[in-house]
């Protein structure tokens, strides 16, 4: 089949919206119809160039939802018609680390997902004769695409795509880090630093589970108000303020420190402020961002040793078949938001510009609706 | 009342055993007989210059047990002839450290305490007239210390002096930081780097709870054999090792990578490696080793969104009232042994042939007895 698809030929160089044949489903896979699908910060870092793994010529985009249109072989757990989220997170239930209990990071198609191809080795897309590399295992940026069955959460059938589209991967990154790795308990304080489509989601998962203080610091000032909307109580603007600045700062507001302190800017000179205004003797920080490759972060090893912890998160710790629809419920049912962040809704054929408004600050979300 | 001990009057000097004048217990404070003491690496480290907060003239020593002799006013939880370990981290269940049930490092004294002080901001040792500052609050290389009723853990009687003074710190701080900081459970991997008085603690803390592989790293080939004593399964001599190629190592005997990894080494780069050894997904790092002055650890934020976590431990996570006496416990009733451990035994006179002993590497542990 055919299908209409913005094309990442290479990188630094804007999508091109064609026409791509599609290979049918095989065994334990699914043809989905995405509806609509988000823009992501990750999306553009691999666009860049930046992500040194990046492939080309490829389909990007992971943050999408649609509706099954086909199944291969041996697919049980979806059938036509199934709503679902696409996961570059899969959740295949068999393998050493599902089996875990301790890990959302199922490894079942994790060498093939990072070469761009589907779990047999090879890819459904093809240009003129030629393979195009899947992305991240989802493809959003294409209206029809295919994934295996592990790959894809079922969700209930009233929720907008528009909207749930983002549950793909800003909103469950953002309210799972808080839930999932985090755990946070009502009352404790939360320090999130980057309010954008990460942080603000980070923010209204600490207000969802009864959060103490709910923290916010950017060096955007406009920032603020969206971070309030969303339950921020205090703002600090970190811009100008040093390292020791902002950590006295936030320890003031905290009495002592941060109980939880999240990075979501993916710059590593913020991922040492976020774990040094922990709470000395317990306070976590959890790294979300994506560095830039090769940028490391650094401490003095006092600060371990003194009780802060230092981890991190990958889709909000969810383990995608699992907790996506149940963040489609909390959002269906009022516990969180997810409208007001979607501040622009594109056609494919302007995706380009959602980009652009991305690299402008402009949108929280932008949204392309096929 | 005149007490003998080993004076440390300036750094990078031998301990001069002198008498010192020491005054009586004042309210909330204990007098204890010291009947030994292990002579430990913060000791050397502070001795040497190294601690940037080091005072003198001090009299060192942290790692005692004795007999209470006396009792100030409002003492409650002692009394003379109580058998006591002395605690450099106390435990006054009543700081916002203590009830938060999530840490150790009660707040109580921190500021006096590092002063030098007891918590009224005097010293009770003194010198032709001058005053000797306390060392962690501890003091044991004195026959004779002061300290305050918190930070004395009452033991059992039938617990030789000898041994169960190393319960004051090395035991406490390898077993506690497998017991209270990692938690570690039955048949999870342990990798311990540096098999050092602290790192055979961590062995048999891993070996104690009924760890899978207890895997030693250390780059002296005679730790081998101390390390199987102590319930050891795997040595790997990494001499001449890159940090890739212990990591491949590790992962090898581990399937994966490590649950947990504890460096007791206070070598940063160490410190990364054992947190890059450690299984993607949750494997947890712990530091327990003290770093030299200034330096930094580092490792890519990749680690830790792949789900590895940094931590530390101070003093095993250990609330020194309430755990110490269980360790001692575990040792009488043979769950963890020490008397392997204490390789060497002196006078007080003999204090400085302890400390060529370590820095020369041929003592696990050399406890003076008075």
């Amino acid at each position: 089949m055919k299908t209409r698809a913005a094309v990442a030929f290479e990188a630094k160089q804007p999508l091109e919206i064609v026409d791509l044949d599609l290979e049918g489903p095989k065994a334990g896979e699914v043809l989905i119809e995405i509806m609509a699908t988000g823009i992501c910060h990750t999306d553009a870092y691999t666009l860049d160039g930046l992500d040194s793994e990046g492939l080309f010529p490829s389909v990007l985009g992971h943050e999408g939802a649609g509706i099954v249109r086909e199944v291969g072989a041996g697919v049980t757990s979806v059938a036509p018609g199934d709503h679902v989220i696409p996961l570059y997170t899969p959740e295949c239930r068999q393998c050493k680390s599902c089996l875990s209990g301790k890990t959302n990071l199922c490894t079942a198609i994790r060498a093939t997902q990072g070469k761009g191809l589907m779990p047999d080795g090879t890819t459904r897309f093809s240009y003129k004769g030629r393979p195009i590399f899947h992305y991240m295992g989802c493809s959003t940026f294409s209206n029809f695409t295919v994934l295996p069955e592990i790959a894809v959460a079922k969700i209930r059938e009233d929720a907008p795509f528009k909207t749930s589209c983002y549950i793909g991967c800003g909103v469950t990154t953002g309210v799972g880090a808080v839930v999932n790795t985090a755990r946070v308990q009502a009352g404790e304080n939360v320090v999130v630093f980057g309010l954008g489509g990460i942080g603000l989601n980070v923010i209204q998962g600490a207000k969802m589970v009864g959060a103490g203080r709910i923290i916010g610091v950017d060096i955007n000032p406009d920032r603020e108000a969206w971070g309030r909307k969303f339950g921020m109580t205090h703002f600090l603007n970190s811009k100008g303020l040093s390292r020791e600045e902002t950590i006295a700062k936030v320890i003031e507001l905290t009495d002592g420190g941060a109980d939880y302190s999240f990075d979501a800017t993916g710059n590593t000179e913020v991922m040492r402020t976020a774990l040094e205004c922990c709470h000395r003797g317990w306070g976590e920080s959890i790294v979300i961002g994506v560095a830039e490759a090769g940028k490391e972060i650094a401490t003095r090893p006092f600060q371990l040793v003194t009780g802060r912890v230092w981890k991190g998160t990958a889709f909000g710790g969810a383990r995608g078949r699992t907790d996506v629809p149940k963040i489609v419920d909390w959002y269906m049912n009022g516990r969180i938001e997810i409208d007001p962040m979607i501040t622009h809704v594109l056609s494919l054929d302007e995706i380009n510009k959602g980009f652009d408004l991305m690299h402008a600050g402009e949108s929280i979300r932008s949204v392309v609706v096929y």
